[in-house]
């Protein structure tokens, strides 16, 4: 594998109340100049949780994407706070949007979403031993949750409202884990 | 399900050489009003592709990214150019990035990054019937291309190299349809 390339220069080249979007001058180890431009993660990874209701039920979540500007379904996921530690961001998550929390939480992967372009990382989270309680979240409007059998998973990724790459992911991670 | 909220106006709000942030009122069908921003697509979509070199092993590439600022493993994707058909857009990187053409291309899945936040989508499509063909791309060096045996995902997925959700979907899909 070759020598990492060396970063000759970063600067933010555009920014919004969300998004930062900084340009990188990049000399690779043969020579070759680049630059190149990514959006700049704040802070920490974000959580995506499994919520496993029991062995063989998932979780789902039905909720409006203004990316998609439509209804899909997905797993829950948000920001860890600062100070917060995932495990804690993936609890408060899943209360606020699932209305369970989880006696046992285990970190199943450190995803990214775009090597290339994006610094974001995504903590993918398996919760087991769910109990009823719920959290005010910032939601506009309750979402609907929809219990899932794992074992449809193959089923599941062929729908047109369940496209996410993350969620996709996190669900066929989940079931090798369990598979174990 | 509601119905879906309706967006009362959407601006830019910040642009890039390659992003472009818009901000998007929307009121929900309960009377809940939302500021949110997006990543606005630029066109059509990505494509990735599953290159098998036979019915068991796939081709990975190993690349430098500048988000995660690593080496790391993935699948060879890139952009849709415009008037470009996706399949030809596929077999075009798959030449460029791997140094193979595809006698089959099949379109697996159209995935989204991040419903609430973006508008991409990427196109996962299946390339079998593999044959030495190498094209001029825009890489600053040469890829490392690896084979894999895909009975070897669990384990490939764990691995701290090969974190990308898109590629771990992918693959995860073209497992189950090569299963079929």
């Amino acid at each position: 594998m070759p020598r990492k390339p060396e970063i000759l220069n970063c600067q933010e080249v555009a920014r919004s109340r969300l998004f930062r979007v900084e340009s990188v001058d990049l000399r690779f180890s043969n020579g070759e100049e680049r630059v190149y431009e990514r959006l700049a993660a704040r802070g920490s990874a974000a959580v995506l949780i499994v919520p496993m209701l029991d062995d063989k039920t998932v979780l789902l979540i039905r909720e409006y994407g203004v990316g998609v500007e439509d209804y899909e379904l997905g797993l829950p996921k948000g920001r860890v706070e600062a100070g917060e530690d995932p495990l804690e961001a993936a609890n408060r998550e899943l209360m606020e949007e699932v209305g369970y929390g989880a006696k046992s939480l285990t970190k199943l992967k450190l995803l990214s979403q775009s090597p290339n372009y994006m610094q974001h990382h995504t903590q993918v989270v398996l919760a087991q031993g769910l109990y009823p309680q719920t959290a005010e979240g910032d939601e506009p409007e309750p979402l609907i949750v929809e219990q899932y059998p794992l074992a449809d998973l193959d089923q599941l990724v062929l729908r047109d409202d369940f496209t996410e790459a993350r969620s996709l992911a996190a669900l066929f991670l989940a079931r090798a884990h369990l598979s174990r």
